[in-house]
């Protein structure tokens, strides 16, 4: 179980405290080692550990391409990067309630601060494939599952939410808030309700309606132009901003590729880049430095 | 071995046939499947796995952190990912002669083209610690290595690339040609000669007195305002841009980490990072949505 | 695409062969690398990875506790380590089509020569949890995911074969048969029909009615007592020896360990177990001590 | 940092008591996670687990051609499927002392109670070779090894243990002592006595000029028929039984495969190996059996 170093508070401790707080929340995604250092050097209090953006660094595709220990390895270098709490976005828990159980004791065993799981069927299939309904996995299922999770944790800080799909997937309303309430009853930390609307609508019904009997947490990829005053008099208790910094990393490397491509010179990009040194200080080549100091003084 | 799909071509030939082509050719720096694609998007012609770009986006140093199982693991995706040739940068091999021959046997499993190797001591220390001569390794040693490399490879065309550090440790010229011919005849496949002043004359100096025995590759990350038109002219074969994608990703991840925790907003940001499309297209989202229609028809 | 060494044949073609020689053939099981090298030690053709013998030597179970990659990796170890073809006993593919897709390019790249996906639902369950019928994968799922095997192997002889779990879940002989069918026209390179019954009828009764329409495979674990002849005359193709060395590799261990508990001496069981040599020749540790002179030569 | 389930000490606390305590005590050779789980059965009180075992399971030499996260990765099996502790043959600490520092992390995140470390040099070269005097580390850089790791521990019970290859290397018995002495003052918990004679002279002749310094171990692999009596009364802390398991498993291995190559039937053998039954014990797959009855009671 990991510290934070400054406070002794533990990464779980302190991502439920986040859950629970009376102010709006935020965290901010990151994909590996270096992103999860520059999201908690930017002042953030968490990281969202996105599945899409995990598995696109490695471009492969958000259809469970990665096997889920080659996500447990990412996110421990993410974990030992970092001292803020760090919440997965762990798709369906990689399968059954057992499978759930595994990655509950693998998360807590390299120091993750909780995961999401959502409500779909392993693997996840392309939401835009066809008009019909999606299906969704069955309540009593996912309900145990989320026991499973639950059950199986040995800090009982560690966070589990429960992410909606029903209105994604075109199920409705109504259908949302029974899922909820039967997450709620399992034992799930908090509700993650997701929508794919451009406005905010649906989620602030949701949110009405649910009236706080958990805490809530929206996802406003889609929706981003709402303004963040919305969200604090929805009552909404934590914002995930999804994958900014993977899109912001793609934009920056495909912009500074073309022009050396075309340029073939790196004079008229060095200053548009960070400076090494700047990635020698997120490598924490210094600690090192010193530490060879100390080991070597004799030789 | 991997054939490059458009061309048949091996990628080993291909990056063969850029060692010894005529003209200047240029590697730009990836370190993981997305940028990995986006050096092929950009145009390149072919990919430099840095060492330390390849560390920091674990958050971990430059200095043997990462294992060498946990370098080819990412280097299985970026090989996946592209058609184009990569050459490792492979530190000292991970190890002796024998560490050497078990790198060359699953790079070539996994589709990489060449590795480079440098002739310094596993692991690699601080090069700026003190001001001492840094520690190189004997040069009957690292022939021996290279000549390991050469013995094991099952594709004659898998490049071999020996790197000379006596420039930047400080040994000198003699030392430097001494030990390029002594590569040369241990059969290296071309010379990575490197420096870390700030203008490129001893780069100038030692190629012209190298005079072309084997192809000549350089690193201008130290003296990157030298015109490109210079290293034509003293007849370099190729240039690696050898960590700037990852410095433009972290410039930009900070950036925009920092602009949305200050403003708790996605709406000025949406418009200078990459859109969500972006991103399924580098993760070749379409060609699973074709093939959803096809294995899904049914059902 | 590996090779065999001595014969130059691929391990893929060479697995095709023995599919569709008109002797009965066997496979063994093996679960790592030092297993593989005994089984091809003791002539064995060809190597069956059992995902029983996989899982249990990590302690876990074979319900897909390890990830499908960890099993990949076990795999490389095992091919690297032989000459012989390997085939998987690939589950269920560990997803949908678009896992056993991936799936097969991976293998393909470690040089395995095939794998067996079987007609369940990921994650496996225990077969023995109730009386009723036990959920069998749809038919036209099942048959997509085998055609999107077999269209995306690189090299044609890569086998894919079909297991039918039809008569182990009660759902009858017609649809063991109807499956079996099916399966042949959607690609499959041979049929698995598998049976708890401790006699070998209905095996028989299948094969039989199949009449040799594909390659048949069995796997005689609960009716071990039936004499070969038998399967021989029945026009079986291949037998598999699913889990015997590591039910060998156990029952040796557990002896020996509570000899020495017991005894709190080695004198008495050294002549019981391999000598360190026979460890090193496995090993092969005799080519890197002439590559040791070789490679030292002068240091 | 784990805790044994029975008694609520930590590993790391209960191997450190062993090392202290006034009875010889004993740890038994494991490799993956069913040998450790053998050995916990057959009431050893703790685990070594092996290099040369670890190496040779996957067919791979013990010469560093596993990478230093392979290890970690099985040594995670070996600790979730025990609750006795694991100390581990940790060769060189696989390279300086960071890389001591990062094997001392990672091996207190999965529960490891201690490691082992030689003063040899990376990577191991084969002792055999030569006549010549063998390398070893110098005692300045391999004492400063030894408090990289005492310093880097998070639980101080964690224990570090400095094996002595100067027997071995035929550097002599004042050496020997010397580098005891510097070994106990970096910090060592332990020292172990390493020796390759047939008969333990050396080893008992240092056992009592140390007098007790620190804890002595000792690994009787070639002079196993000693009694262990003759151990007792030297005072020697703790013996290890090095590779026994590995050699059990592979002479069963060998005589059961060559015997099913041979007759073509299991009917001779079965009598010969564990159940299948015994295999799902050590799985532990009664307690699935049980949670799928609670977690998928209603479906």
């Amino acid at each position: 179980m990991s510290e934070n170093k400054s406070s002794g508070e533990r990464k779980t401790t302190r991502l439920r405290r986040m859950l629970n707080s009376p102010r709006l929340e935020f965290l901010m995604e990151a994909h590996n080692g270096i992103s999860a250092r520059i999201v908690e050097a930017a002042g953030f209090q968490g990281i969202w550990a996105s599945g899409l953006a995990l598995s696109a660094q490695f471009a492969v595709r958000d259809n469970n391409e990665l096997s889920w220990t080659q996500i447990v390895d990412m996110l421990e270098f993410m974990s030992d990067a970092t001292t803020i709490p760090i919440l997965l976005d762990g798709d369906t828990g990689y399968g059954n309630f057992n499978n759930m159980r595994r990655l509950v004791k693998k998360l807590e065993q390299r120091g993750i601060a909780g995961v999401c799981i959502e409500d779909k069927i392993f693997p996840k299939t392309n939401s835009f494939l066809t008009g019909k309904k999606q299906p969704l996995c069955g309540i009593e299922e996912f309900s145990a599952k989320i026991k499973a999770g639950t059950d199986s944790r040995k800090d009982e800080d560690f966070c589990i939410v429960a992410r909606i799909e029903a209105l994604i997937a075109d199920w409705g309303m109504e259908e949302a808030l029974r899922r909820a309430e039967a997450y709620h009853e399992a034992g799930a930390d908090a509700i993650l309700i997701h929508s794919k609307k451009p406005d905010p609508d649906e989620v602030l019904a949701f949110a009405e309606r649910w009236a706080g009997r958990l805490p809530l947490i929206i996802v406003p990829t889609k929706y981003y132009r709402t303004p963040t005053e919305v969200f604090k008099r929805a009552d909404i208790g934590m914002v995930i901003w999804a994958n900014h910094l993977l899109r912001a990393s793609v934009a920056k490397m495909s912009a500074i590729a073309r022009e050396i491509q075309r340029s073939e010179t790196l004079a008229d990009i060095e200053s548009q880049i960070a400076p090494l040194e700047e990635i020698f200080r997120l490598q924490n080549a210094e600690e090192l430095a010193e530490a060879e100091k100390r080991y070597f003084s004799d030789s």
